[in-house]
């Protein structure tokens, strides 16, 4: 079951001016959800977009970002149940077929949509079922839809992830609402499996790219469930202006700061919704390193601990067996790297001081911080000033059986 | 359950003339079998050994290395249950104590001792029962004692590992005989957990060293279980040059090739052994890499399927998802990687080619080598004339039981 992990409410969701969701059941997946979701952006509105850094991306993934270097985007279609990934040039045309049906509804330019897919891999996007549902999305668009829109994306999420925040900004109440899916396959780099954050502030487009690159980067770009890195990733961030505010053009005014804050806290928020409806998850785990060198080599540390199966299973299971993560930090690769400075710690528990385990340490100490469901794993390298942090869940059974059992 | 592992039998495992194995149980692990082990060096033995390259490497693997500098060694202690790692000058002392233990009651130096540990990380080495255990150790030394001494230096491994072979070198029958144990925490680099290998063979130093080297290169350190590289990897080749050969002085000569030739066969199929026992392991995967710039990319490519837990668990479920695979391939960061020259096989069905899904390829061809217990992934990167291959498991509810569970 996710960890702490409170499903958002209908109420709790503010709408963005200038931005309309639809859903529909187009009948991607087996079970008889919405599964397809189209946004349409009011005019002027200001979009920003990161994808995967997966060499092999996914179909839409190609042609979003051929659109969105052609024109401003007006529509945004997701669906979820079919990635459409390596499915070659048929699933390319698909990608464009979907755009062009969107256009072909709405009076639009295909280059205006947006598509988006997520799923299983190595499939034909049944492109015929979606324009089929397209009409119920197109009948369905209102602002009021971010929670019927965050349970549509999802796959094997067990939670829908959507959050809302607002902030006085020249006098104006600036409102933020973004949602998420994703659960598997996660070590996003540029961006999530899926995520929509939009605003109805006015920014430049310059600083609303400046803005999602530190945001996901400080989120979405710090996680992990397996290592895996999706196909599909994307993170999408818009902008309407509908909120009649002076348009904010420097990230290090005021206004920037202040509409950057809340769009770095929903960006956490959500990317820490993932790891804790995480494929099996029964812990949260966050993991700093500090005193590095740089950045880099703090992350590279967190995440051998966060990838290392041994240190996922002892946390399912509720051990303080510290040699694992001790090994994992042993065997990251830092050059030059001196034990004798290293300091480890379980919560605020102390397990190695200056290489060594700390005198004071008992098991006992260990297991009432593995007793809990949110645990802390800090890292004192002893060589800098850097620091970084990852989060991560444990590796459980279920682990195995929702990615054994994916398909069937 | 181990992947078509046949155990060894005490029959086939040949005595190697000016080695000598004695076992005891030190009631170190909980079971009660034989957990230590010390394998006596007939004088004029030529001995070379590699040592795990994690950082926080053990207390052990520090005092072996040290005591290889100094003298020839004339004996190897080894016990299970308890690795000595992450003990820190407590545990520098334990592995000293024991080997002045063993030189004491040999009237040998003590740094002709080297010590090697393997078992749980983090907990002090019960070294009075190690003391107390090795007369009964020293009493049973003996030429016949491989089976058992590859019994007793098993940790979670199910089924032991050893093998012999010989081949005829200058008319001299030269008989090669080697053991191994390992089954979690094993992504070795430079020697898996544990492997002895011994010849009667004479070799001279350099070419033995070389010759390890070479075999475990091509060995243990191609195999993964978890990713996870352990604080005690250790892999010792002795010669005892008691088959009275002229001596191998060199390895590109036909009896350097000869010898060669069966303590790399030796090695690969210890190696291959320890995948075939690796915790929870359904499956036994090659993962041979083609067509690359040079064998490091073949291999990156190689580990980043290897270690990935979405392919891992579709094979445990006899799933021919491939899109996993080819998700792997792509987040490989191979720079300037050309999809459209890639393709992909499982076994000998393709199901990529020039970037794309295979036009003949059906989910019943895929199924039919998914339900191998032994299944050969070989992808082409159409880049070059390097190769590489990998070895690995599955992932299945039987990997995290067996380390949820391994300190209760």
């Amino acid at each position: 079951m996710p960890v702490n992990l409170v499903p958002p409410k209908q109420a709790d969701l503010l709408p963005i001016a200038g931005i309309k969701l639809g859903t529909a059941n187009a009948g991607i997946k087996s079970t008889d959800r919405a599964d397809l979701v189209l946004i349409q952006l009011a005019e002027n509105t200001t979009t920003s977009a990161v994808y995967t850094q997966n060499t092999f991306c996914a179909a839409p993934v190609t042609v979003a970002k051929r659109h969105q270097n052609e024109t401003s985007p007006c529509y945004l279609l997701i669906n979820s149940g079919n990635a459409n990934a390596g499915t070659g040039e048929a699933g390319l045309q698909a990608a464009q077929d979907c755009c062009q049906a969107v256009a072909e509804l709405s009076n639009s330019s295909s280059q205006s949509v947006l598509p988006f897919s997520t799923g299983v891999i190595g499939q034909q996007l049944p492109i015929d079922k979606i324009k089929q549902a397209l009409p119920d999305a197109i009948q369905s668009l209102t602002t009021d839809n971010w929670f019927a829109a965050a349970h549509a994306i999802m796959t094997t999420d067990i939670v829908a992830k959507a959050v809302s925040k607002q902030v006085q900004i020249d006098g104006k109440t600036i409102t933020v609402t973004g949602m998420a899916k994703g659960s598997g396959m996660i070590r996003p780099n540029m961006a999530t499996m899926l995520s929509y954050i939009a605003t109805d502030a006015a920014v430049e487009q310059a600083v609303l790219d400046k803005m999602l690159a530190n945001a996901s980067e400080q989120s979405f770009n710090r996680i992990t469930i397996d290592g895996d890195t999706s196909t599909n990733d994307a993170c999408v961030l818009m902008a309407t202006a509908k909120a009649n505010n002076a348009i904010i053009s420097r990230i290090d005014s005021d206004s920037g700061q202040a509409l950057y804050q809340v769009i770095a806290e929903i960006s956490q928020q959500l990317a820490h919704a993932v790891v804790r409806d995480g494929e099996g998850a029964t812990k949260f785990i966050e993991i700093q390193v500090q005193q590095g060198v740089d950045t880099e080599e703090c992350r590279q540390v967190a995440y051998t601990i966060a990838h290392s199966p041994l240190v996922k299973t002892a946390m399912f299971a509720s051990d303080p067996n510290w040699g694992r993560i001790l090994a994992a930090v042993g065997r990251s690769e830092i050059a030059g790297f001196d034990l004798s400075k290293v300091a480890i710690y379980l919560g605020d528990v102390c397990i190695v001081e200056g290489g060594e385990p700390a005198a004071n340490y008992t098991e006992q100490k260990g297991q009432q911080v593995m007793d809990q469901d949110e645990i802390t794993i800090r890292v004192e390298l002893g060589r800098g000033g850097a620091n970084d942090t990852v989060w991560t869940c444990d590796f459980s059974y279920d682990y195995v059986k929702i990615n054994a059992e994916y398909r069937t």
